[in-house]
């Protein structure tokens, strides 16, 4: 140590080991090296490159980030240099004994014991690899290292023709999308119902639609059987028979933590997943993890998995250093919200909170409104819709949201996320002082327009009826359809009366007649006109409710099947 | 009423009577519709148009909005067919008597006397005209009315060739840049030291330069004193001897509560503005009021002042219509944040919360961080700088941020102000999950790193030092550039010594020997590299401070004096 240096604290320096260099891992490096110059900071990486952007490989593929070299962030030169970090790619650390303090590691030149004072462990997830029969085929790749994306991309500058993307989740829809964009013909297939698993098929739709729209073939709510070679292509076999044909195929049907030695030398794991507490300390003493690997906890509705996503990781991983070297004043890693998104072609799809499907399994009860505003002044010019759904409580607490659409999604999911994150209501979020000016928003902006209508539906003032009710509402009620003439003649539900809502006080002994004692549920395009017509309605004493969504929702809900469950005045008389 | 309808509430039918039908007055009307059937709703709006698109004027100018028709949202034909309210236009509110509950209305068929169960007033402001000598002239105008825009517009289409804008606010900027967008030579003159006076220097002189990149003379820190009137164009003189010739003029130097009548009513307001409690009442029973004409509280610094907003003022009135039908589950209308944003060429310029200058008035001891961060991940294409500043307490509450930038400010004041509406601190902010995927933003948002940052600070791992002590530091320490020599060499504060970062550990010696007991004034691009290098001279017993936003942030609170307070190598061989 030279003379300029003045140790702040005293006694040895402590040695602590990282394993893992990419998100987690390496965020936990540079912060506990600015916590403390005198620790000594080692970072064992398996693979070839740490600190690398991992979220870019799909956009190498595609050819949108050039050159893989744009997506080494940083090099062990730069942080040894930077920040005096002990970088070492290579290093596969097979064993642990905590006991002893120590991590064996596997390099090319031969076995390493390396001793530690804390270890964090940043593994991440490796990508599943189904048990199908030719999936060992050299045309098969997943897409976690810049080592896959680099072989992909030489695949498509090659001028491979034809690929298959297996798995429509985040990282599939990405591969689809540039390599569709690059110009391949391209495939993709989802064993769920819908792409994107976690969005509500209401939203899901629309981004099949746009996948559509990009020349993909979406192949949803079916599962690939096997994967047969050929001397020139592959064929992918689907359940339903379909052979796809293609020169590459994309494997991203998921990940799962990649855990086994640290399990096997006692860190407690759940399902694979290491346990660890609210500063991620392990079971295990001088033991911390964080990213990928590590079990999370779900702010709405408990639930325990991993979430394997960066933003989290790369917060965690910093945390954990604050923990090691601070933990009179560190800050507990917070629960998981689980906000991701996607750009899929012009579309962007984006969620935050738990989604329909998980509040029912964690027995939630909760009440949904689906809104279409503009993403900003709709008199501007470029207006588009943001495809909105909220989840909410009894007591208007926030659950999720999702949205789609080609603009300001990013925003009203962010400004969603913190509103959860800060535990507000739906009554809170209509007091929201949002920037408006006519090229951002409104002056009623799509989040406080959600928190009203969700006030309304609270307050018992707005009563809402899903798509997902159209049937039972076509065979128990009068459906209203209040939209002009020329909406009503463009496409409307069989069976429908059509009040335009500009008529409907004028008309209400026409729907009392229609109605006959029925309850009536109008329909709109969007919800707004239903609500004022709702209003009417249940004010002159009528069973009502409003179409949550309108139309859009409607739409988007049948998706494929909207062509032959809505008529037009041409079919009609067809 | 026809046997169809069933009154909900018994009673005669309550009569609400608006004054003002544009932003709050008109939301009101429609929610108080929407809650009750049977009130009789009358709108009285003193100018020709209803529900029209104020913050849409500048760009009628302009021509970005080629249409003044699209400004009308709704008419008064609409708004009965809708939601059948009685909207009367022309109809001028001369006097008010709340004891008989009665107004008085000018129209241009004489007089009317209406009585009221609820009146509600939402007169807005009227602009300001300063006591110029020649402000009479025809050519000088407000931009207020659709009237107002579409006179503007003719000037433009007809090929006025030069326009002056009076005021720099937001209507001033926005008319500004429209005029230079249609090919108008154009001059804005801003009596405040720079313009938006709202916004923080260092990022106003953002704003100022793109600006002038448009092609528009930005006068600042000078005020008219007269407009001559000659044959062909005005002129308009300035403080400081300036003439600027101009076929129109804009003023836009503010707004003003347009509440004459009602004060002389015997309506409570200060300064000019109604006072109204958290449900919009006045002092005089059965009457209430919203929007520009009210006075609002500021929601950080308790300030109370109009704060004229187009979003607040919706949300207000549709309130006021709860407070008036269901007082008993009516919620608070909220204090005001303030939050604002405008679009400046390629710019925009937002804000929430409370700014410096306000923060020191009211006496608010706080902290201030500036950050560069890109709007999204730096490697994937298109990333450009949120120049982001973020003002909190010792206690880490947010108090109040702004932000200039290209792409994605919207997203982060909109955040930012979500934050402080609910009372998070900057730890908070740290572990705010927002979306995160390369076209949209980073692993560690922007907000994000603003929350590490201010928590930095204030756990003391982070001193500061700002841009305003910059001839402190050259006068009392050893500034450090711990840039690279390259970015050292194309422009540095005289006086610096330059050493990179990544060479810092082993040249601690040279600093002391240079710094000779004198404090270490660490400085790089944008805070980052300064921050890492504070953390190795302060444990290495240093009385180290590293520059808030760093040369970006330096530069930009230079502005005009950039060129002659930094040096390049250069320069210094010349």
């Amino acid at each position: 140590m030279s003379h300029a240096q003045i140790p702040t604290q005293p006694g040895p320096p402590t040695r602590i080991v990282v394993v893992g260099g990419v998100a987690a891992g390496m965020s936990c490096a540079a912060r506990a090296r600015r916590l403390d110059e005198r620790a000594e900071i080692v970072v064992l990486e398996r693979g070839e490159h740490v600190s690398f952007a991992g979220c870019g490989l799909p956009y190498h593929v595609g050819g949108e980030i050039p050159s893989a070299e744009q997506l080494l962030v940083q090099t062990p030169a730069s942080l040894r240099a930077a920040l005096d970090l002990d970088v070492r790619p290579g290093h596969d650390v097979v064993g642990l004994d905590a006991t002893a303090r120590v991590v064996h590691v596997r390099t090319a030149e031969g076995g390493v014991t390396l001793p530690y004072d804390a270890l964090v462990l940043a593994p991440g997830a490796r990508a599943v690899t189904p048990p199908l029969p030719g999936v060992d085929s050299p045309r098969v790749r997943t897409l976690r290292t810049v080592g896959d994306a680099r072989a992909l991309r030489d695949q498509v500058t090659a001028g491979a023709p034809r690929a298959v993307v297996l798995g429509g989740g985040f990282i599939g829809l990405e591969a689809a999308e540039q390599l569709a964009q690059a110009g391949l013909e391209v495939a993709l297939v989802e064993l769920a119902s819908h792409v994107l698993p976690p969005l509500e098929p209401e939203l899901a739709s629309l981004v099949t639609a746009e996948l559509e729209r990009l020349g993909i073939a979406v192949h949803d709510g079916v599962g690939a059987t096997e994967v047969e070679h050929g001397p020139r292509h592959d064929t992918v076999v689907l359940a339903d028979g379909t052979r796809l044909a293609a020169e590459l195929v994309v494997l991203s049907v998921g990940v799962r933590p990649d855990t086994a030695v640290f399990e096997a030398a006692g860190v407690a794991c759940e399902r694979g997943a290491i346990v660890v507490d609210q500063h991620g300390r392990t079971n295990l003493p001088g033991v911390w993890a964080a990213g990928d690997a590590v079990v999370a906890t779900d702010t709405v509705t408990g639930v325990r998995r991993p979430v394997p996503l960066a933003g989290p990781a790369n917060r965690a991983g910093r945390q954990v250093a604050d923990a090691i070297l601070r933990p009179e004043t560190a800050r507990p890693i917070p629960t998981a919200l689980g906000t991701a998104i996607v750009r899929v072609g012009e579309l962007a799809a984006a969620l935050t909170g738990a989604n329909r499907a998980a509040l029912a399994e964690a027995g939630v009860a909760h009440h949904t409104v689906h809104l279409h505003p503009s993403q900003h002044a709709g008199w501007f010019p470029g207006a588009s819709p943001v495809h909105l759904v909220v989840h909410f409580a009894d007591d208007g607490r926030l659950l999720g949201a999702q949205a789609v659409g080609a603009d300001g999604v990013d925003k009203r999911i962010d400004v969603l996320a913190t509103a959860i994150r800060a535990g507000l209501t739906v009554g809170d979020l209509i007091d929201l002082d949002l920037a408006y000016a006519p090229p951002f928003g409104s002056a009623k902006d799509a989040v406080n327009l959600a928190g009203m209508a969700a006030s309304n539906v609270l307050d018992g003032r707005l009563r809402l009826w899903h798509a997902a009710d159209l049937d039972d509402a076509l065979g128990t009620a009068l459906v209203l359809d209040v939209r002009s003439r020329a909406e009503f003649d463009a496409g409307h539900v069989a069976g429908a009366l059509n009040v335009p809502h500009t008529e409907l006080r004028d008309r209400l002994d026409e729907v009392r007649a229609a109605a006959a004692g029925r309850p009536v549920r109008a329909l709109c395009g969007s919800g707004l006109r239903s609500h004022i017509a709702h209003r009417v309605l249940s004010q002159a004493g009528f069973d009502s409710a409003s179409l949550s969504g309108g139309m859009l929702t409607l739409r988007a809900a049948l998706g494929r099947q909207a062509t032959t469950r809505l008529v037009t005045e041409e079919a009609l008389v067809a």
